[in-house]
């Protein structure tokens, strides 16, 4: 992915994105910048404006050709590296997670699930299984996964992830409201959805 | 929430916020901007910047009052005006949702969950109640809701968000991978998961 695309845009490229995978789940072949913009209730000159950063848009007479429009937003988003990760936690939010079909048609691939309560261990989950904690470090290390999915509850965040840190993680993805603190070469994405909440608040809600 | 505060300020707001609250709960009286940054790791002139964006933000001379600090952010994000909301869709995200407490603290009730599943009917998560889907146009207008957070599985999002719509639901916090088809006076606020990892992965990860 290039690093000079604007977050706002890289945005709206992964819904562009989604909305290329369903019209081609209907066969469609063309699609227009009105017809994004209509579902997703924005103004069409935004639609094109954000397709003029794509190499090779497939724009044509009739319109954008789905399959060459959705093709150079993969490659722009760069989707085609993918990466392991661990989620860690397997509480509701964790397990829904590892439902989430979406993320390995995006490079994220779930290898398996971590947590300390006994009755989880051993159970399968979307073909991912559920490991004891304990285990972590050293499947870590065999699948070179340096990513994990922090999905446990907020009082243990830091425990587990200077765990994690111990167990050479080196990025973690924090869904939980705990503010972490870790060393400076431990890179850390906060999954705000109260800040989340608060714009579509501010933004949108009468 | 003042309409000119940036996405990613209003973002770390809510993370300071996250921050001053645990300063409270350990009993210190004051922070200073460094403090903050290194828990982040972001500069602390980034800190101060954003700091003067509040009304009375109060600083003094060892640093910034906790407390004051705290209620200044809330007033800028706009905490204060509680809003209720449903969860739609009682799976292993929606029960994640209705037990996050956080939402609580910044202005977010929710009231209740539903689900079509009979087995879940009736059962209570984080005291509030599973209904049966077809209870919630009754609700909706009993209890004066407008917002749903829309949890189903991807296939069933855009006949159930028909149906919210048909309820007189007017915002749609949607976390499923689906892009809604909705009319113009319906505020659809899309939770990107696949955008927040590509951002990461874009950004943080080697």
């Amino acid at each position: 992915m290039s690093k000079n695309i604007p977050d706002k845009v890289s945005n709206r490229l992964t819904l562009y994105h989604s909305i290329l995978a369903e019209y081609i789940e209907k066969g469609h072949e063309y699609i227009s910048s009105p017809q994004i913009a209509q579902r997703l209730s924005i103004d069409d000159s935004q639609v094109r404006k954000d397709f003029k950063l794509l190499n090779n848009a497939g724009k044509c007479r009739v319109g954008y050709i789905v399959k060459e429009l959705k093709d150079s937003i993969e490659k722009t988003l760069g989707f085609a590296k993918a990466k392991d990760a661990f989620i860690v936690g397997a509480g509701h939010l964790g397990l829904a997670l590892a439902k989430y079909d979406n993320f390995n048609s995006y490079g994220l691939n779930i290898l398996a699930l971590f947590d300390n309560d006994p009755h989880k261990i051993d159970i399968q989950v979307n073909n991912k299984q559920i490991f004891h904690i304990s285990k972590l470090p050293n499947l870590a290390q065999r699948l070179n996964v340096d990513i994990a999915i922090l999905t446990v509850p907020r009082q243990y965040a830091q425990e587990v992830a200077d765990y994690l840190i111990d167990s050479n993680i080196k990025y973690i993805w924090n869904f939980t409201p705990a503010v972490l603190d870790v060393p400076p070469h431990i890179k850390v994405w906060n999954e705000n959805l109260i800040a989340s909440f608060l714009q579509f608040a501010c933004k949108e809600i009468a």
